[in-house]
């Protein structure tokens, strides 16, 4: 079944840093319990928007999203202090949100990576940028599996980022990535595919419906989890039924429950 | 770029059984016209439900419909004497809608087809039924490649229909599909693939949701055309997407033509 990452409990999103600066606890609750309830599987935690505030801010949001979370956490940060504190507070084996082939991020990473039990975001960026073609993804992605499993990360619980790029800026850009999204999956059959979907129609107009679009080719070629606002009932759906074109919903069972529960319509 | 047959010219349907009957020359160029708007690259014609009237119907049809077709008809009936009175009619290179390997059809349709320049739709049915696996799609669509080719039918002009399969009865009739609709590409890189679409939504709720999801995973695999009506925006707008994000669309140029008349929307 296809992994929704919600994205919404990050203080870079303006509500929320406000809700985060008064402590409202109410606020982030109800957030969550939403997402939740639309199907995300992980809530992915982001409090790197307030400067200085970082450490307080994930260990108030963590303090108060843990006891009614029914899914585990992606935490996330590129400071190796916050995720190590993180990590000890949370019960079930979080998502960390992540690793690139960046020198210092990956220089960051590694050591508090090393021995622990969790999956991983990995994003195929490095210093020299964006990925060039569907090789360039390819051999990061080669890259960093390598480089987790050494350190005791299986494959199965890496989740390659391949960095999806505005279709507006060159016309092969989906391609581009579904053809590395095929590789990936055809080197690794355990690894998981994620990442954001949006920057694909960035630029573009009626972008919500490029999006949808785009997810339900992404999933056809591997992608198996994606970084997205569940409250997104359209892309949701698309997801939902999607899932079921391609064999993951045995006697349409969810896609069923989502029209019952009208979170799927025509 | 995507070829879309416009359906809506069937005697099946009431109000064009009704129009024709009554010779509503209005009527029908109506909706010729707004199909052709739309952005149907085929316009299909069938005057097959009024028992007796076949012939003269297509005839009142073709009559009615060429003076204003600005595209290519698509002459849809099993019968070779219908066929053969509609394809001196027409003036564009015309789609024949349809042979299979179902015996009587076949014979029937083997003598008309022999050395005409038309393009033909070839259904991967035989008496047997529907096709059990993506094996078996596959087998009959290289029976029908090479027969057609025989008597003087490129490759380039046969439109294979796989022969969509309601996902209801089976969960792996998506991926079966989709499975055949690649290794057919693969086997004949210049074949089309067309056919209907919302028999895979048979039997379940919300259907046009997955008819639009299913012609985006279709399309990724290969099918290049369908037989669809054009007048339902969103499976049009979803198709514009799918084009532009399977590398079809030079600087997005049709997808934003199409959100600036309106066709597509979030």
């Amino acid at each position: 079944m296809f992994e929704v990452i919600g994205e919404r409990i990050n203080t870079s999103r303006k509500l929320v840093q406000a809700a985060v600066a008064e402590r409202n606890f109410d606020y982030i609750i109800d957030d969550v319990k939403k997402q939740q309830e639309a199907g995300a599987t992980y809530i992915d935690v982001n409090a790197g928007a307030r400067i200085g505030h970082e450490t307080d801010d994930m260990r108030w949001l963590l303090d108060t999203i843990q006891p009614i979370a029914t899914v585990p956490l992606s935490l996330d940060s590129p400071d190796p202090a916050v995720l190590e504190m993180a990590f000890k507070m949370v019960e079930k084996t979080p998502m960390i949100n992540s690793i690139s082939l960046e020198k210092e991020r990956f220089n960051a990473m590694m050591p508090f990576l090393k021995g622990k039990e969790c999956r991983v975001i990995a994003l195929c960026m490095d210093d020299s940028g964006m990925p060039a073609s569907a090789d360039d993804i390819l051999d990061r992605a080669v890259t960093l599996v390598g480089e987790l499993n050494k350190i005791g990360i299986p494959t199965a619980f890496i989740y390659v980022d391949p960095l999806v790029q505005p279709i507006s800026t060159d016309s092969n850009k989906g391609v581009m990535v579904l053809d590395a999204v095929r590789a990936i999956k055809t080197a690794f059959p355990e690894v998981h595919i994620t990442g954001g979907l949006s920057n694909i129609s960035y630029g573009l107009p009626q972008r919500k419906i490029i999006n949808r679009t785009f997810v339900s080719l992404m999933m056809d070629a591997g992608m198996d989890s994606a970084i997205i606002d569940p409250l997104d009932q359209k892309i949701m759906a698309t997801i939902k039924t999607a899932d079921m074109l391609l064999g993951q919903d045995d006697y349409c069972m969810n896609y069923l429950k989502g029209v019952r529960s009208r979170a799927i319509e025509s």
